[in-house]
Parts: structure tokens; C-alpha cells; sequence
């Protein structure tokens, strides 16, 4: 079973195996261009619209790899994670797919609209203090309570095979790309994207893209080892997590490099792609477009598959519009 | 040559033509679609995202259509039109292609961002007092300075049979629907939607939404002649224009039915879309969604395409974050 494979021995047949596994649960997204921000850019871009996944997030694809591997009788009692974001919605749709009950443990802090969603999918939440001892001794509970398989947001071979199946549709859908870049918080989907690439590209470039003041992952990378931050404070409120050991084994062995945006960069990112994409989609998902923004020497010319990650965005506070 | 068809006699020929001649300048937008937008109304919809086109609109079908079908004799002088919007950036965009001017009227309020648009696709814009009859003052002049050939903004067969293509891509994506919906301001994308329909699924229903605060087409379709009205004010901005005898042509004949929206549902409309399709779309586009959640009786249970029909929307002006 999937559950047993150490990250280490991930190959690229447990990205085929998740992929035939989640299809059924997930959208093959649509990969979009926009003339404008190529010239902007001086590259040509290929962005793959994970935010139009049902419920916003790329991280659908990962929750999906992890409820539908589980045996029956391990699903019985569902399954439960903690998160304040995008991981406790899509696992809650998952969950709900595959009819058993999932429970997730959130900050009372958390967006309104996120825990709105949980809901609607069907996803039962605890409240805990914005801490993290707070978080850990009331999902301590819960899980004790309810038996239910933990499921952690990205340091997980399960989660990580799951969102590498996004990099295989961006090939095929674009027939290559010199260069993948995508946000990294965690680093889900970076380990994902290096476990396809690698394997079914060896010639692309893995970049990723992270808020400066959340750079936890930039400084891991060039000291050569996990470096987390105590409280990062960032409008790309999906990349406040640090990377762990499984996503770090991706990251280190098979990330070209990383770079870095400023908040103004990644507001700027997101209004420009609303602009002229047309799509909705959250701060984190711009810090891509923003470092390439930055960085035409490594960009220009060539082709670069971006990975827009998500769009459960509150539209009532959008960032250029506030004070 | 297609331009001298007369409206009565446009075949679906005319649309296959049409979809021929600019395939290489225009988008195969997506369909997509929204299990929380599907409960909410009781249908199956089927959004058809001709927003994603690059200059942000469908109209680009009907400029492309107009452009690439003059002969190299008459494209030399290049094109002309009056409109404050969608249809002056398209116009823009296809000469633009073709490598021919482009010459547009637009009042001096028209929004920034339209004129912005205009001049990054190369067309030149001359200003007219926001009146009819500076518009047409100005147009004469321009018109007779360029010899420009006039591509009006619907009340032309060759701009019909080129919006006609987006139904048949419709058709294709979806596999088929029960009705197809689409805002209707002078009539263009549903004369070119009336054409396909009833041609190629005569037993799919026809249906136009539009502002009760420019309610014309409402008017004239159950009067049975043309009604203009004078001076409408309503959000959906690219819906104030009357029809035409062209336009009229076709909605008399083959629209099953005209339902009409108030400005707070068509925000409501709106906001619902950017938040669970998650794609910036105008006002005007919002207008089939918001008819279809008022009246359950006509769509609930039945396959519906709506065509999201723009996206070029001030992002600084969102109508529900106004006072």
C-alpha cells in the first residue's frame, strides 16, 4: 500500500497510480496564456489553473490520493488533519466523495469563508487557539476520539504523489516547458512537480517562488537544511508553513532554485493576472509571476509552465483595494 | 463575398465560414462548470468562458469574421467603428492581426482601461462628447478622413455569423445542452447564437437575459417591433445598446423567451461567479446567471450552456465593495 512507501522510494509510478486513482475526483484543469503578460514577461507562459478545481485548490489532488488509497477498513473511521486553509477543504471533499466522515482541526482565527466551505463538503471542525500547542493538543484529541487516519498537508508520500499528477497534465498539455515554476510553502506541490519532472523531463528547470517574508524555504535551500520560521507574517497566507523532511527530500535533491517576491511584488503579480487571465486566484498563487517578473535573465525566452495554485480568495478584501 | 449577404440570408454555412476564417486569431475557450452553482440553481450549467478570449471578449469572433473576410483591396484602408467597449478593443485586436488601422469613436467617459486596451492593440481612438449625435458627427468625419470600411458593433451579418461560432463550440464541448442563455444588449451573440441553435439543435431552447433597467429587447420581444429606449443606466455596462433590424431579425424569430435581472441580482450574480467558477467576468455576463436562479421553473433539471460573454472589468470598482 501506498500508505507504507517511504518518501525515498516514491517513483513515477506512484504519480501514474494516484493519477488513474483521483481521476475520477478531480478536473484536468485548463492551461491558459495571455499574450500581454507574455510580453510583460519576455517569456512564454503556461499557466495551469488549479484554482478551477471544485473546491479551489490543487491540494484536492493529494487529499484524493490519500482517502481513495486508504483499505475499508482503515476509511471507516476517516479521516482527520489539521489546517487553516486550502488542505482542510479539500480533504473534506475527498472525504465526502468517498463517504466518511473527516474532521479537521482549525484555528477560530481562520477565514470565515474557508470554514464555510469545509462545511459544505461535508467536513466536521474543531476549533483550537491560533498556536501551535493549542493546535497540537486539541487534534491530539480529536484524533484519539475519532480513530480517523491523519492526512498531513504536504509531509506525506500519499499527499505528494497526489500532487504530482498536476505537473504530468502540464506537460502533456503543453508539450514541455523549459522551465516549471511553482509557490512553495510546505512544499507539496514542489516535491510533486520534482517527482514528475524529473522523472518525465530531466531537461526542466524546477523553480520555486517564495514571499520574502516568509523565506524560510529560500534559507533552507541555501544552507542546506530546514531552516522554519518562527511566525512568518505574509499576504500569501497559503506559504506560511515550513518545509518538513519528506517535501525537503524533493526539495533539496531536485529544485534548480528558488526566488523570492516582496508583498507589493506579489500584490502587484495577482492584479496583473486578474487583469488580463481573467482568473480568480489567491496572493500565493502570484508569487510565481512576481519572481519572474523580477528575474528576466533566467526567464526570458523561454518556456515556463506556472502553476497557479489556488483561488479561495475573500473577495470582499482584495489587497490593491485595501488601506 | 460575405459582405454582401444580407442578414435573411445567412445559412450555417456562413458560421462554418466564418469559424474557418479566424480559428488561427481567436481562443477555443473552455467550458467549465460548478457543482455549488449547480445545486444552487437545480441545473446543470455549463459556463462557456469567452472572457478568456485574449482581448476579453466574444466580440472578437464577429471583428475577426469582418476583418479577415474584406478583400486585400478594401483592407488597405483599414477599419472603422464607434463603441465604448468591448467591440472597439476587439476591433483593434483583429486589425491588429491583419496588420491593417483601425480607427474607433469612443466617448471621452468611456473607461480608461478600454481606451488602454484599445491603443496596446494598435487601433486609434478619437474622442466624442458622450452623445449620440457628437458620436455620429465624429464618426462621419473619421470615417470620410480614413475610408475606413465600417465594422458596426452587431447590426452586421459578417459580426453575427462570427459570434455564431461560440454556440457551435458550445454544442461540441458540452455534447449538447437543453438551452443556451446569453445576454442580450444589441442582440449580436444571440443573433450568431440563434443562427447555430436552430440549425444544428433545433430542439435546444434559446434564451436571453438582460437588466430590468435596459430592458428594450424584453420590451420589443413581447410588442412584436423594435422598442429603443433612450437613455438605460445599469451596471451591465455592455448592455445599453438597442437592437437592430439585423439582430431583430433573429430574436424575433428563434428566441424561446427573454428574462430580465435586477441590479442587485445581477451583482449577486457576479460575485457568486467570481467565487465559485472563480473567473473575472463583467457585469453584463452575470445577467443570464441571475435569471436562471430566479426562475427555477424553467431551468431546474435541464442542461444549460451560459456564455460568460466578457471579462474586461475595472478590478479598482467592484460593484459590491461600493457604497
Amino acid at each position: 500500500m501506498l500508505d507504507h512507501i517511504p518518501t525515498a522510494d516514491l517513483t513515477i509510478d506512484d504519480m501514474y497510480t494516484a493519477h488513474e486513482r483521483i481521476k475520477p475526483y478531480i478536473r484536468r484543469t485548463p492551461v491558459m496564456t495571455s499574450e500581454v503578460l507574455n510580453e510583460q514577461t519576455g517569456a512564454q507562459l503556461f499557466f495551469k489553473c488549479e484554482n478551477f478545481q471544485e473546491a479551489g485548490a490543487f491540494k484536492v489532488r493529494g487529499a484524493c490520493n490519500a482517502v481513495f488509497g486508504l483499505s475499508d477498513d482503515k476509511a471507516k473511521k476517516g479521516v482527520c488533519t489539521h489546517s487553516s486553509g486550502n488542505h482542510a477543504l479539500s480533504l473534506s471533499y475527498a472525504a465526502g466523495r468517498r463517504g466518511i466522515p473527516c474532521h479537521v482541526v482549525m484555528p477560530r482565527t481562520a477565514p470565515q469563508a474557508k470554514k464555510d466551505a469545509v462545511r459544505r463538503f461535508g467536513g466536521t471542525i474543531t476549533e483550537c487557539e491560533p498556536s501551535t500547542s493549542s493546535r497540537e493538543a486539541t487534534f491530539a484529541k480529536v484524533q484519539a476520539r475519532t480513530g480517523g487516519a491523519f492526512v498531513h498537508p504536504y509531509n506525506d508520500p500519499r499527499v505528494i504523489a497526489g500532487q504530482a499528477t498536476c505537473s504530468a497534465e502540464l506537460l502533456e498539455q503543453t508539450g514541455g516547458v523549459d522551465a516549471v515554476i511553482a509557490p512553495i510553502g510546505g512544499g507539496g506541490m514542489v516535491s510533486g512537480t520534482c517527482l514528475t519532472v524529473s522523472a518525465l523531463a530531466p531537461q526542466t528547470a524546477i523553480y520555486a517562488a517564495e514571499p520574502e517574508q516568509a523565506d524560510d524555504a529560500y534559507r533552507s535551500f541555501r544552507a542546506g537544511h530546514i531552516i522554519a520560521d518562527d511566525a512568518p507574517k505574509t499576504i500569501a497566507d497559503g506559504l506560511l508553513v515550513p518545509l518538513k523532511e519528506n517535501t525537503w527530500h524533493f526539495v533539496s535533491r531536485n529544485v534548480t532554485d528558488i526566488f523570492t517576491a516582496s508583498e507589493q511584488e506579489i500584490i502587484d503579480a495577482m492584479k496583473l493576472t486578474w487583469k488580463y487571465l481573467r482568473v480568480v486566484m489567491e496572493p500565493s498563487s502570484a508569487v510565481p509571476l512576481a519572481t519572474i517578473l523580477k528575474n528576466p535573465k533566467v526567464f526570458s525566452g523561454k518556456r515556463i509552465g506556472v502553476i497557479i495554485t489556488g483561488g479561495n480568495v475573500d473577495l470582499d478584501k482584495l489587497p490593491w483595494l485595501e488601506g
